[in-house]
């Protein structure tokens, strides 16, 4: 399938890279392809950002049948533009997909549109540490049509802008609470796959822990409220002694590309580096035992995220003196470094624009 | 707040009364009211039906922050139109609202606003045997923004169709699969209130079990898959013996407006009526002992569902060899009844339009 490119008449203003927030302002071109149940992904073009127009029956807004991506955009010090690991991206795309009934996309088709909207706003890729280009794909159900059951019609659309750091401390470390009452997923359910549907179950716990002073809740899972999931919209880790620990991917559990990017690096390197079952309390014992060394989030917008405090039930423990532990920065530094062209790709993770 | 009424110069093509299916079909005009921070609710408007303008970026997209209702006006022989327990809707939307960290709406002046969109569309409220106007009242989250947290603005829309029987089966007995891996909502998360998130995590196991000839699926807790929950867009009832159970509200339930008419008319009618847990097991052990007399689901959609036929891994049995229940019949009889203005409004049920 080609892919039509209409380039705006009117580009917008780019923000000054010291006044890059995340998520506000979006570059001035935008992907967009129909699905139809007769013509299947249809009429792909690049358009000027513009919007969307949609019936108020339209099948998203009522039953939210709808999942999204996100990955980034570096600029290299010598001007190229690399994408990481974005292949993994569609693929969990398309399981986003089959797990909410929406008509996969081809692979090297969704890869190509993503380059193609980059390269045409590449001027947008902001340059300076820890900035990029944010590129958000989603997929929606657009059929008018009031009534549980699978649209017949979707778009597939990517977004991109350009970001900053995405948590206001930088690398500094986050204060995380665990939540003790709410559920973000449970096995059985959307919490393996990116769907919108995951996000807004998260909402109250995530407003009630920053008005307790905290960035980010831990979840646990839904049915014993022991065991260790995630964090907002990152995948955690834990280095327990010699034991570098992340949850496994329980069913109810997102499958973090920078998670398994870490995975990856840690057994490169040697860690003793495990997928298993954790509870909070054997983090909190470990901790007591002064065994719990460092303890950090994993994600796309944030990459590596130290945690420097934990609360839990009222009981707060503090990571590192709060500080940002040497294996959390190595990983920073070498995940970063990959990104932006400074380290070598020894991994094959990088694909140009 | 007024409400500002701009009447269509196009009006629609009414389908015929044989005519209709349900959700498809929107009437002339829609209700939309926004909301931001400085303003509160705002600009209020009854408006031709018409497309609504989106940015990409508009947060219920992304992270499905968005809530909804759904209610009927009915046409009486003698020409009036009946809302049925408004107020009980309005009061579970702004349930919703809070779960969701959505402003709430004020209840008065929601129920205005249906009934006042309900009069300018009057002729859209179809007459005959199970026929109305179905009345869809969301509100979703409108701030172009990537990155999770509440938005900050919001509409408000109501529109209206006019509907047929939900199920083509009509009050005929329908199929139910007990779904035994996927779930829908577990305590904690979101299933007691109508969030749009609910529906996507419920559509796959509704899919297969659609392919396997079942209508819609039984829900079993999420925790142990033991204890029954609700059937797709219903809330259900077993009469074991002389006892009549519906699930108990157990945090991952909605809490149907007719499920609680139904409770309040069998009480009034003298029977032994319980919310409690009950398992699938139970169930089936009852059948085995002829015990199980009736199954039925409850909502606004159908009304009364009878259950004629249960599928639990593989075991299948026939409630009530396949018949609409005496139980059931005099539910629907009497609930359409008082819906349509020809049975007396003992319990001040019916609001007119
Ligand atoms: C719920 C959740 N968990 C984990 C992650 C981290 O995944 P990734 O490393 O692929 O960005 C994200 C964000 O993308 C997320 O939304
Ligand atoms: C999940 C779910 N359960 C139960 C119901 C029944 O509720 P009500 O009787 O208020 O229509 C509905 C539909 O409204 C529903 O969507």
């Amino acid at each position: 399938m080609t892919i039509s490119v209409e380039r705006t008449k009117t580009p917008k203003q780019k923000p000054g890279t010291d006044q890059l927030v995340f998520g506000k302002v979006f570059s001035d071109h935008m992907f967009i392809c129909d699905y139809s149940p007769d013509k299947g992904w249809h009429n792909a073009r690049i358009v000027p950002y513009q919007n969307l127009s949609i019936d108020p029956s339209t099948m998203t807004l009522h039953y939210a049948q709808s999942i999204f991506e996100g990955l980034k955009a570096y600029k290299t010090k010598d001007g190229h533009v690399n994408l990481f690991r974005p292949r993994e991206n569609i693929k969990r795309l398309n399981a986003s997909c089959r797990r909410l009934c929406i008509p996969t996309v081809d692979e090297e088709f969704a890869l190509t549109a993503i380059k193609k909207l980059v390269d045409v706003d590449r001027d947008w890729i902001p340059e300076g540490d820890g900035t990029s280009l944010y590129i958000r794909p989603f997929i929606f159900a657009t059929e008018p049509h009031i009534g549980v059951r699978p649209s017949t019609t979707y778009s597939f659309v990517i977004i991109t802008g350009p970001v900053g750091a995405y948590y206001k401390e930088g690398i500094n470390p986050v204060k995380i609470y665990v939540e003790p009452n709410y559920v973000r997923a449970v096995r059985g359910g959307l919490g393996e796959i990116k769907a919108s549907a995951n996000y807004a179950a998260s909402l109250k716990a995530q407003v009630e822990a920053n008005e307790k002073g905290y960035t980010q809740v831990l979840w646990l899972d839904g049915v014993e409220k022991k065991y260790i999931e995630e964090v907002g919209t990152m995948n955690v880790f834990f280095i327990i002694g010699d034991e570098i620990v992340t949850p496994e991917l329980s069913g109810s559990i997102l499958p973090g590309i920078t998670r398994k990017s870490c995975i990856e690096l840690l057994r490169h390197w040697g860690y003793n580096m495990n997928e298993r079952r954790i509870s909070i309390q054997e983090v909190y014992e470990a901790h007591e035992k002064g065994l719990l060394k460092e303890v950090f989030g994993t994600g796309t917008a944030a990459v590596i995220s130290p945690v420097g405090e934990l609360c839990w039930n009222g009981n707060v423990i503090t990571i590192n003196n709060g500080k940002t532990g040497p294996i959390s920065q190595r990983l920073y530094d070498t995940l970063t470094g990959i990104q932006y062209g400074k380290l070598p790709d020894e991994f094959g993770w990088i694909e140009k624009v």
